[in-house]
């Protein structure tokens, strides 16, 4: 039962489960909406000209003419208000009934005082002046929904997790556990640089599945890769400063670095990773490269052992610095993964990032940074000025899930799943989409990387994708400069073989239309 | 029991509670840090010059050498890392055992392979040539706790709430109910504005308590006051701008707005709020003032009506944003608190500002912008460039923690509570510090204004305080430019009323010794 919930009679003190607009068993309607008990701004000032009663209807009443209190909504009781007004009830009674009398408030027996649900829209604007007239708040227009969060679960979405295959049990008991166990010291203000135990599980666990060479006190516990990010911009660009993209790349990565007077360098991406002989080509100035060399974002092709040296060669030379964003590392189908680029980094100039956000789910919102020493307490301080500390439930329940083992089960358990997803989507396209578009890459991660036949709109074909119910990614919405090439990143982590084969029928059919 | 854990056995599947170090139903000692089942990342090349189990061996060897596996660490067993390698059972177990026999590995009877917990020091270093040189990973200078950190829960800390009388039994209740029923979509990504109801909930609540004029349609949420006003640098400020700064006021917002090539200028605080009158005299470039007007962080004074009406005219001469950090708005003990600027505001200059993290608690890290409907679509894509959206799991609590009551009648016991230790911080003050420091203001939120005597080092009664485990915020701490006055800011909400009269009998030992 989705929207049954829990309330506490206040009269009684029975609690009840309710499905909001039945009658519970006050005999009287409950209302969802109705917040109880908020108690209403009032400017009251003793001595005064007017009495006060009549300042209490008159900022009750502009409170409903402004529509700070809102139709339908209830009042505190003439008991509740006196009190917090440090007034006699008198004053409010008179107020109230006044207020009644006038219709702008009404009693429904045994629940309470309301603003009366039916007040004419024209009585609801401001038409006193003796404060600053208000401007009518005007109603923002709708809200386009950007891109990360659009798709929600529909197939073929990106950076879905097997969302079906959870361990819910678990987590949830973890969750529990620890909400029932806060103590004070785990509500107050939190260490900026993360929870002991959840950051030297973290460097545990990269040490040894993704051989990157750090130490507990080297991971800084942030709020996903793009703060992660955010925070890299914020330590390690001025103005003036050039950083080296992958072309194309991770759009979220050029929103959480381009910052002002920070410019952007596409450069491109082949079969091997990112072209380190372009990168060489460029000149001073190149204060960062970002990469994503385990998984390429969006092209899916993992660096090669020599591009990785050659790459760490330009660093150290340039003394810039490289943001190794590890994404989707954990999922590899065809051969072992090379380990982290940190791991081979003789001079710390690599700084690495992770999340959990695709390996256990989005919402929980933790990410990691393995900082280089050096520049741990620049990270730091504009930690702390960003956003201070992640929530510390999450990191509670995070420490317990990797030092009990149920991470290293759960990735495990995983790969074998997608194994078969991305096999699914693979027949699937073979079966429904043979030539309309190319299989690019599909070694690793959650999505395989497509292109189509040069001259395809692929933006159109997403648009034609989400009147059919599926989303994707644009290849041509990855490049910084031109488009060089049209394509579909196809996610294929959050939906089973059953959806991924319907969903691959359904594209073949769009592709058809639009190529006809 | 703080140290029980649940573990699952890994051979029957059996579950149980277990205190670390003690022997389980394996007979043998279960090891809190041992993290079971991490495969370990080992460079696998098929064809290559070298046997499988010569791979698996120098892969292995070189992991613990180099420190990647760590002593006492567990190792997978030999099914599972074949496994996971693709190989046959039979290199893995020549390798294991040759690492066995060579005192790399030791095995315990009954719970699996481990790396020799006595492996010498001088074992542990890199020795092996063919992958570059890897830097010993220097540990890093044991970290310094920034200031907002510090302090925990020691008497007269500034922003701490009473967790001892935080509602726990609902709180927990409600975490419990949303971890157990967390559906897929709120899994996923969510959206960077914030979870609807949550959203509505929240201006319900300001419209109500706050006079501020919003609909749902403009609260973002974000993860606290800090985050809040750093999307405000990234939204308002560009090089060159100019920011009016409280002078004293809050560290945490110099922080956030003094980014890169942006100035923030002092402003004198009086005792009616900001001087409005020296903001006229700053001439151009002002491009935004923060201001605390209920409860100015430092000095505690609530910014009088006129001042507020000129400094709104000041915003709208000049075009200037007005950064209102509704700080400690919420607990007011003498007078009725004016509304919020924003609502006094007619032409939407004002940035409202609010966080949970004093009204419940500041691990929670969910706080709120109430965005001019200009502005909205700036604050969207800064924000989801920033961090993208808040863990979901918190937000659905607070949502029904605001529908369901809770949160109202929580404000209104808390600020009995408060005015009682408010109370007892002052008698106390008055009873032991007699002559030694006097009280600016006391009239709301959780921290009592003091000035010490002209000379006094306000830096070292901190000092000496810390050393009797007392903490505070100095005065003089709180200035952008030279200091005006010594003085202390005591916090009194984490602390009962007999640790507020104990920590003011020692706070007046400290001022004694020092102005002997």
């Amino acid at each position: 039962m989705p929207h049954e919930r829990t309330i506490t009679c206040e009269r009684c003190g029975r609690e009840r489960h309710f499905v909001p607009f039945l009658h519970d068993h006050f005999g009287a309607p409950v209302r969802a909406s109705a917040a109880p008990e908020i108690l209403p701004h009032l400017p009251i000032t003793r001595g005064a000209g007017a009495a006060l009663h009549q300042q209490v209807y008159d900022g009750l009443r502009r409170a409903i003419l402004d529509g700070l209190l809102r139709p339908g909504q209830r009042v505190p009781s003439t008991r509740s208000l006196a009190a917090e007004l440090g007034m006699s009830r008198l004053p409010v009674l008179t107020a109230y009934e006044q207020l009644l009398h006038e219709g702008y408030l009404e009693g429904r027996v045994g629940s309470g005082t309301f603003v009366t649900a039916s007040l004419p829209d024209d009585a609801l604007r401001p038409r006193r002046g003796s404060q600053p007239a208000a401007a009518p708040s005007p109603r923002p227009k709708p809200r386009v929904r950007p891109e990360p969060f659009g798709g929600g679960l529909r197939p073929f979405r990106i950076s879905a997790p097997a969302l079906d295959h959870f361990p819910h049990a678990v987590w949830s008991r973890l969750v529990a556990r620890h909400a029932y166990g806060l103590t004070p010291s785990h509500m107050m203000y939190g260490d900026p640089a993360g929870l002991e135990s959840l950051r030297a599980a973290v460097a545990q666990h990269l040490r040894t599945a993704r051989a990157v060479r750090c130490e507990a006190e080297q991971v800084l516990i942030v709020s996903g890769s793009q703060a992660a990010l955010r925070l890299c911009a914020t330590v390690l660009l001025s103005r003036g400063d050039r950083v080296a993209m992958e072309e194309p790349g991770y759009p979220g990565a050029r929103a959480a670095l381009g910052t002002e007077g920070v410019e952007l360098v596409p450069v491109p991406v082949d079969d091997e990773g990112l072209d380190v002989g372009a990168l060489n080509a460029l000149g001073a100035r190149v204060r960062a490269a970002y990469i994503t060399p385990s998984h390429q974002y969006a092209l899916g092709v993992s660096m090669s052992a020599a591009r990785r040296l050659a790459l760490l060669e330009w660093a150290e030379r340039r003394g810039a610095w490289l943001l190794e964003d590890d994404y989707d590392s954990e999922y590899r189908y065809v051969s072992r993964p090379l380990g982290a680029l940190q791991g081979m980094s003789a001079h710390g100039r690599v700084i690495y990032i992770g999340t959990f956000s695709k390996v256990l789910f989005p919402a929980i919102r933790v990410g990691y940074v393995v900082v280089p020493p050096s520049l741990w307490d620049a990270f730091m301080k504009a930690r702390d000025a960003m956003d201070v500390f992640s929530p510390t439930l999450y990191q509670l329940v995070l420490a317990d899930f990797l030092t009990e083992g149920h991470f290293a089960r759960h990735l495990r358990r995983m790969r074998m799943i997608y194994l078969r997803r991305r096999d699914a989507l693979l027949s699937g396209l073979a079966r429904h989409c043979e030539g309309l578009l190319t299989v690019h890459n599909a070694d690793a991660g959650l999505h395989v990387t497509t292109t189509l036949a040069p001259g395809v709109d692929d933006v159109q074909v997403i648009e034609r994708m989400a009147a059919r119910s599926l989303t994707a990614i644009a290849l041509s919405s990855c490049y910084l400069g031109p488009a060089r090439q049209p394509g579909l990143l196809l996610g294929f982590g959050g939906s089973d073989e059953r959806r991924l084969e319907a969903a691959t029928r359904t594209l073949g059919e769009v592709l058809r239309e639009l190529t006809r």
